[in-house]
């Protein structure tokens, strides 16, 4: 149950709501006017509640729903007990998201700029935007319509953001421009130096970093993630990137589009990765790898080789996923003997 | 030798004094007055100096104590040389907590609120807080007695804060409920966004997060640590748990009592840990895993199963500790041949 | 090519100025008077840039180099097309970091101390200071001379930073003695209590922290990075160490000289590391390990040992690195059986 202190929630929601927030066809017409009480998963879900069902490895769970309604496909309806309602669309995942916009919301910050906020002259920041207690945004910054940046952050000189982004408490942004619908969470840290020098005579000697940070559109930058900005060239984050907390990503790093980067992932210098890379939690990369698009790298595994394209790996070094699994299984039964 | 400029130190501790302290018997009541300077290590005290001894496999490392007193067991009292004074108790850990504890303190800061932390009108302070500078408090926060909020600190709308806590400096607070005694170190990011999207038609669309992070009581959460609030369910962390620094916490994660998560854990979302969990540094934990209470997961495991209760695990992936050991004894040997 | 909206970049930079400010040869004095636009790597530079060559590995791709000028040595100057007009000395790598310090840099800011900042009346703040927006400086801090402490960070009583040192924004410092030239980077927390605790009758009782941390001069520390310090011992980070972003340095830990510590590794407490030990990403150490003086441990190694002075190691657990890679061939070889 969704605490109403804390997030907004639309009262009175009826099933015909519903099938209009979702584009799904509710397969009783006659229930139109029965209220849901509440989104939940399948096996939570009260009498009052709506759940989703779109995947079919889950029709021994359906039969168990015990929620007043739930949506699915065409195809899967039919694993649903009787007494559950169903509204049937073409892709109930969508649903989800829409009915969940469309029900609850975080409490939005209102327009305007706080007294405390430190904003240097030259700075231009858009219509709409929020700028919290005790922000820092220095010279020639522009901040795009809409924005919301949050308590404490910190803006350096010359830094782009877009329309409609919001900046999360004390994070850290220098060197960068930012596309549009970009979430960077609290305590990130996007520009930094990357880790470059040289060892001369027993003393690391630091190289001057010079370039930037690139974000793309719709990218998320979790929470007190590192971004460092490139050495001579720019460390680049492609457009609807997704970026766990605590990820480390280091100078001159290329990302493409639609990446999805697990918690706690580190990737060093000088790598490329192509679109729709999944890299899963505590995954390692060695410096100047090529990751090809749509690869996935299994958590823990440490990557120390170039990747191709749709490639499914595994281990420290990873190797392709069946022979990570034929290595595990061979290690445990040989070892016992 | 604590340094008097950070800490404050009680001044001419005597041996009568540390028997009452410690409950501790002293083993020649003549030499109740001596004093002592400094608590130290076994191996590093110095003849002024007071150490414990409490680990039986330390015996002969006991043969070679050099301060002028130890605080033992009755049991182990005979591994000390003649020239230390003994003090005997029942748990010389607990007798060593609490000479710690009245012989050294941190400086606590006054309670009052520092005329530049911006606090919201709704907002309830109990009673002896320090609210340190430029903190910001959102509407409708209740904060309990006896509490210090470090500087810079965001605790964002209708989080509720017990008695006693202490909020480190940066941190962020949101959607939470916290109890009493708790310590939530600097940088630490409570109740961000959970990592939940679905990709539809080549995006990946935000699953709205609508739970909160609910923590107990006498529970201690490290810098840098990243706890998400939940996504429909809540995060939760049980009485007593400690989480060290830059640990991963993902949504709707339940840890149970005293559970102890060591740096740089990351533990994958919809994890349940049942009472007394110790996960090692930089384990990590796939999603929708049960652990079993008082399970044990040895350093830079990766654990993609379920573990039972009591279980010593270690490896990635993991398995019982003695398979463990068989297996790098295994391969070690063949390897070479 | 360097933003000139975030960077400093001297124009008109001649070949005669080049072999000045490196203590370079010109090969060809006639060409003292010509333009380089930009520092490249050898691979992007055009024919109006400045590249650099110092490794003899690289010499076919040496051959194929576009760029107006080249800095090498004498040896390696074979290596370069005829077009390429050469600059020779000792050391390019030197040459590197003094070509990029002169023909760019970042912005600094101006010395002064911003209205916002709250400086306890006990501090001393050294002579050309730059104090940032919110800093907040505690009783009897020191802070030496040319020292740029950056927006919202905390400087907690009684810790003293030499000269000429950069604390990023929102990073925490307590308990800390820092030495000259040290560059803290943004989010970092310096002294928090270490994971201290003893667990009595089912509850785990904090062990005050009574140490401090000391760090030599000439030390980077990444961001986000967090050096807890001692219990009654300090931590200690030696001259000229470089910590990466994320990095777990735990209570009393101490670190030689030159050490470099690549992002996410985890320390756990009471090691200590000889002079110039390298650990790479992600790896982990056991607590009270001794690794000797120049040991280098690769990436996401498991340290469960000591390690000797100039061991290579890898694997978790760690062996030797031949060891290390005869085991995965084995592995490889015959799990495909």
């Amino acid at each position: 149950m969704v605490d109403k202190s804390f997030y907004k929630v639309k009262e009175n929601v009826t099933l015909a709501d519903v099938a209009k927030v979702t584009s799904a066809v509710l397969s009783d017409e006659s229930k139109g006017n029965e209220k849901i009480a509440d989104i939940a998963t399948m096996a939570s879900a009260g009498v009052e509640d709506i759940c989703f069902f779109y995947d079919r490895k889950s029709k021994e769970k359906a039969a168990e729903i015990k929620a007043k309604a739930c949506v699915t496909t065409a195809d899967l309806v039919q694993f649903l007990p009787q007494s559950v309602i169903a509204l049937t669309c073409e892709n109930p995942k969508l649903a989800f998201v829409a009915l969940n916009e469309y029900m609850y919301a975080e409490h939005k910050p209102q327009a305007g700029i706080d007294a405390t906020a430190q904003i240097a002259k030259s700075a231009e920041i858009g219509q709409n935007c929020h700028i919290g207690a005790y922000a820092v945004i220095g010279e020639n910054v522009t901040i795009g319509d809409g924005c919301v940046i949050e308590p404490h952050t910190v803006i350096e000189h010359h830094c782009k953001i877009g329309n409609n982004c919001r900046i999360g408490s004390s994070a850290y942004i220098a060197y960068a421009h930012i596309g549009n619908n970009c979430y960077i969470y609290s305590g990130a840290r996007i520009g930094c130096d990357g880790f470059g020098f040289q060892l001369i005579n027993g003393q690391h000697h630091r190289i001057p970093q010079l370039g930037r940070v690139i974000i793309g559109n719709d990218v998320e930058i979790g929470a007190n993630t590192c971004i460092d900005r490139g050495a001579l060239d720019d460390t680049v984050i492609g457009d609807g990137s997704r970026i766990d907390n605590l990820v480390q990503i280091a100078h001159n790093d290329k990302l493409g589009r639609g990446c999805v980067i697990v918690s706690q992932v580190g990737i060093a210098g000088s790598c490329t990765l192509g679109d729709y890379v999944v890299l899963g939690g505590q995954v390692g990369l060695a410096d100047h790898l090529n990751i090809g698009s749509m690869a996935q790298i299994a958590a823990q595994s440490g990557v120390m080789r170039d990747v191709e394209a749709g490639a499914v790996m595994m281990g420290s070094p990873c190797v392709p996923f069946k022979d990570f699994m034929r290595q595990v299984a061979f290690l445990q039964k040989n070892s016992k003997k």
